[in-house]
């Protein structure tokens, strides 16, 4: 939606919400529909072509606006995630569908689908140790509970340890910055044989870092005969699943009990819609379920609804699964697959530039949209590189470091970006290298003299 | 604002986007100001009188836009909390102000809050009772750690003790539904004699289902003494403290550690913004840091800027408090006061109305906004009312338990609510009830026969 259409919507929006406010005593205060009224009203995947806002905006008032904000705020959202793992060939076992026993969440964040997970997890080892066990209490249970994951995962991942209060190690990643069979594995003996209990293994698809990838066809079986809970997450990664291209990249996600990724980061739906799946929807309802009288309705013990209150943290939730549906019909899954794709092209295209220029090199192998680079040199001369740029305020780049060794990333995230913005950040990049160099070169031949 | 004030503004926002979206490529990457640079920028307290949206939107040109999203977000949230503690009278500990060890944060929810502030409990405790006897495990303590509220809190404590591994004990509330000295202290010293370590305490002011308050100059001073964390949770409650004829409710809260309440439940402030307060800001942070290179900035050291990232479970932020600064300034102070007014003397002119029918009864005092009530009779009397006042859709009404006793919940909520809706629904109420009491009767006279 170009910005004059942008102007006419929002303004046919502004003028459906005022309506809205002024018809409101006329609207019942309770909806008509039944549960599940919600799912043969809409497709049962996203489009592939784009569809008009009208299209869209006819729905809401047909669809949405007889089922008010409940039940229909529930019954997009599991619409929405089927939609969304079928647009990524989720394996079927993490759908919610008719009678699945799986099914998606939104979260707001990575962070607290770990977190979730991590807490399924603990409670599912904690109870099953009971059962065969039960003089065991849970603290002494929870003390020798670890949880796994890469060097390379996301600081998340250890303040979700923390907060679960479970021990987390850090499996060194091999040279590509992976996480492999021999090293989980390694660290799992070594924690048996001290009488340790492993249960939970965090696998990252595109890390933060430099977009690496656990190698989940080495890790998930191994997760699978051990018991282990393995959780996948794909914060950043995860949108370029859509695009067949990029699919294998999610190869072995068929072990996993919960997998998660951000459409916020990168699939244009706005900050935040965290999308999370499980296998087992009773792993989560198991860990958070509290029925208070005044939480209670007619249809909870029916099993024909969903009741995400006990898939979360926060008891409250918002209607960000609209947010999804707008998304995915005004560009379609076509649409999509090309944004994702134009995306990846323009960081090969950077890449190659860099590759052009024997000053630079490239520091992990380029697989999505994130390219990360450094002057050949001492890491004080890239943070220096990094300071110029980020002083000039011309472009703006995030660093990280790879093995101690301090590096620039660029990531390429704008909805508007084209081949020419990336030509002018190289060509800004090179003149502050320039003079970041020279500075250098003076300041050795003053030390010389 | 009106609807059709609402409708020119809201056409005026929409340009404003646009334009901005179409200008973006003229924009700076990186803002120009520096830390702190927001706050002589503002007044230090809230409005007493409404202004006007022309002066709050030049405010978002001329302050909010130069500093970006980062820092105005943090800044712009950090004032806003200051003010609305202000609002409250909150103990000056509980505010940042320019060099204070307190402050105040947006969590998503109440639960989120409860839960933050029981994880630092949790480590604050942990960490005390290691630097004396370092040998003690995590676990060791954990185990033995007690948390309490009162058997009348909202099901997220449990769920926060779920979370964070520790038990909840809940303590018998007195005649009117409140947490007294006498049974908390009661509880704790037989928990101690048993080798526990009580290290938490939630005091709930305005309880979910019955608005009732727990005693905090009573349990206020026992947490004092005992070195236990305290957190009040005043969810719905909390608005009401702005004026100063309900302030005394709040009383006791110089002695908590933190504390909490829901703008958007009962403040104007749309979901979600839930707002928290802490006496010591690094209770949070301790909690919750970590440091990675890539969320590494410039001036993370310097002390004179937040990272909210440190005081929750989610690393994404939004920018919840442009809604509160909008709220505040479009209504004032005076403005929000007689809101809360308006409905807390429509909540006495609905109990009035039940107390002059002598078929029903008050279940609990009325405070605030919320009426208990019930027809004097049986649980499956009033199961029956609640069932045909929510089939007929007209009005919708949340059922509690109190004692085991199955009570209607009559809550004024709405913006636009006024008295001739509460005498219509009163009226709707009592042919309702008519209708079950005549049904009961022929139930009564047919077994009879």
């Amino acid at each position: 939606m170009n910005a004059s259409e942008f102007r006419r919507r929002g303004k046919e929006m502004v003028d459906y919400m005022a309506d809205y406010l002024e018809g409101i005593e006329g609207r019942q205060v309770f909806p008509d529909v039944c549960p599940g009224y919600l799912r043969s009203l809409i497709p049962t995947t996203a489009p592939q072509e784009p569809e008009t806002f009208e299209a869209i905006i006819e729905d809401v008032e047909k669809i949405i606006m007889p089922g008010a904000a409940s039940p229909a705020c529930t019954e997009l959202e599991t619409v929405m995630m089927d939609w969304l793992g079928k647009m990524l060939q989720l394996p079927e076992a993490f759908l919610a569908g008719e009678a699945g026993e799986g099914g998606g969440v939104i979260q707001g964040t990575a962070s607290e689908a770990t977190l979730v997970a991590l807490l399924a997890a603990r409670t599912k080892v904690t109870r099953h140790l009971q059962a065969a066990s039960p003089e065991l209490t849970q603290a002494a249970i929870m003390e020798k509970l670890v949880a796994y994951a890469s060097d390379q995962a996301h600081s998340s991942v250890e303040k979700a340890g923390l907060i679960g209060g479970v021990r987390l190690k850090a499996i060194p990643s091999d040279g590509k910055f992976a996480m492999r069979a021999s090293a989980l594995q390694e660290a799992l003996e070594r924690d048996k044989a001290a009488g340790l209990i492993p249960f939970f293994v965090v696998a990252t698809l595109g890390t933060t870092s430099c977009c690496s990838f656990d190698n989940l066809l080495e890790v998930g079986p191994i997760c699978h005969e051990e018991g282990l809970w393995l959780h996948v997450d794909a914060a950043y990664a995860g949108s370029a699943f859509i695009c067949p291209e990029f699919r294998h990249l999610l190869n072995g996600v068929e072990f996993a009990d919960s997998f998660n990724f951000n459409p916020h980061k990168w699939l244009l739906v706005n900050f935040d819609c965290s999308a999370m799946w499980v296998k087992k929807r009773t792993d989560l309802t198991g860990a958070f379920r509290l029925d208070p009288v005044y939480l209670r309705h007619s249809h909870q013990d029916s099993g024909l609804i969903t009741d995400y209150r006990h898939w979360q943290l926060p008891l409250g939730r918002r209607f960000r699964s609209l947010k999804m549906w707008f998304v995915f019909r005004m560009y379609g899954v076509k649409g999509l697959q090309a944004y994702i794709r134009k995306h990846v092209q323009l960081a090969h295209a950077f890449e190659a530039l860099v590759r052009q220029d024997a000053r630079f090199e490239i520091c992990a192998e380029v697989t999505l949209g994130l390219v990360c680079f450094r002057l050949k040199g001492s890491n004080k001369l890239n943070e220096a590189l990094l300071e110029s740029i980020n002083s000039a305020k011309k472009i703006h780049l995030v660093p990280c470091s790879l093995r101690d060794r301090f590096v620039l990333r660029f990531a390429i995230c704008s909805r508007t970006v084209e081949l020419a913005h990336v030509q002018l950040a190289w060509e800004h990049i090179r003149e502050m290298a320039a003079a970041v160099l020279r500075a250098q070169g003076e300041e050795k031949a003053e030390i010389k003299n």
